[in-house]
């Protein structure tokens, strides 16, 4: 099996990427908690919808952005897992992401329709791309689901659909990573007072986007390179023969 | 060369791929022309700043989005055509793309800066996201053209330098995409005044929003998908062998 796994510097520097992507995630993860800490007074639920608001940057941070993130590097970054487990905790982190990104969709419309006077929903760009990325997510899930953990699929349609269900994933994530660039600017255009003055909190929502670019340039590098790219165990070529076999 | 030249099938994708690609593109140009001409007063210079600055909408379109790329893609649009002609057609149109982009960056800084009050600059997450583009863009002109238009580099070098050229012209654009997202957002909610309502500008602004995305994955899809690939010709070989022959 030589000839098939990647050169040691190769996987050297996928590990070394793959540490800082991890710190870059949590790093955005916390900046948007401060943000909405510091800046946006906290968190609440129905009783106070312009805070209520304050769920969706950070549930979709943590589900659209840094869960959906890890969940397509889950082959690359646990390579020498078995296949059966990986495609598991592959659907399972996409499933915690998925009820993050509906209890985020929640509260932005509840923010909207629960403001005296409402505020309409589902005109702003921002909108229009998110919605995009939450479809594409969705039906990416149901897609996946269907022919990589439902048995008796076809192999040969499973691998016909692979390049397939990788753009799209792809795509989906940095429609995501778009839409949140989107999010920041008509939120900090829409409740930072002195945007034009770039105070501290315009400071830091920009910087928010800018780490979002190298957070999702980091995420799509890692796991397009074909260099970085997980080789199957010899386990799973067993499993794939003899799958009746225990395990 | 039979083993090198893509399947027949995979050449007739690329080519409607292309077409459409194209398409998209024209529709991008012809939507941002007609929103600034309908909606937004037409164009002027310095003696009107508020219409000076539509220059910067059209000119990028232009610029950053449909000559970016259409160069990036130029290896693979005319896979028949020799490297060198190549090389400099892709250098020629990124000349014509920065000199769009320039004078579409002096529109925006003189409508801020000739504004009664002057509006600030670069404090939106736009010019942020947009400059860093504008900066991959160049930087990545500058050594493009000292590594492959200057003679005498080392062929090891140009190859080691290639991925990384690559990588950096596709993030440069997709980061073009993605400040065109926001720019379009910031300028409709600025100068829309019914932009909840949906408009027909609100509609017409979004669409070229989506448009935008469009464009831009199939650029990115025809540019990096291997199978797209221009193989080199026995020309360029040869060539590269005997580069003081003729021709």
């Amino acid at each position: 099996m030589d000839s098939n796994s990647p050169p040691a510097t190769s996987l050297n520097n996928f590990r070394l990427l793959y540490l800082i992507t991890q710190m870059v995630g949590i790093t955005l993860i916390i900046l948007v908690s401060s943000w909405v800490g510091v800046h946006l007074n906290g968190l609440a639920w129905t009783s106070r919808p312009s805070v209520q608001f304050n769920w969706h940057p950070l549930l979709m941070t943590m589900g659209m952005i840094f869960l959906y993130g890890n969940s397509i590097l889950v082959y690359r970054g646990f390579r020498y897992a078995r296949k059966k487990p990986l495609k598991i905790t592959h659907a399972l982190i996409h499933a915690m992401a998925f009820i993050f990104t509906v209890i985020a969709l929640v509260a932005a419309f509840d923010s909207h329709n629960l403001a005296r006077p409402p505020i309409p929903n589902m005109y702003t760009l921002h909108s229009w791309v998110g919605m995009s990325a939450v479809i594409i997510f969705s039906l990416q899930y149901v897609f996946g689901f269907a022919s990589y953990l439902f048995p008796g699929v076809r192999d040969q349609l499973r691998a016909t659909y692979m390049p397939v269900h990788v753009f799209f994933g792809v795509l989906g994530f940095v429609l995501a990573i778009a839409a949140s660039l989107l999010g920041l600017l008509e939120k900090a255009i829409f409740s930072i007072k002195d945007y034009r003055e770039l105070s501290a909190q315009a400071v830091l929502v920009n910087m928010i986007g800018l780490l979002l670019i190298v957070y999702g340039g980091l995420v799509v590098f890692l796991v397009t390179e074909p260099m970085y790219k997980r080789k199957p165990l010899p386990e799973d070529v067993m499993l794939l023969t003899h799958s009746s076999s225990s395990q």
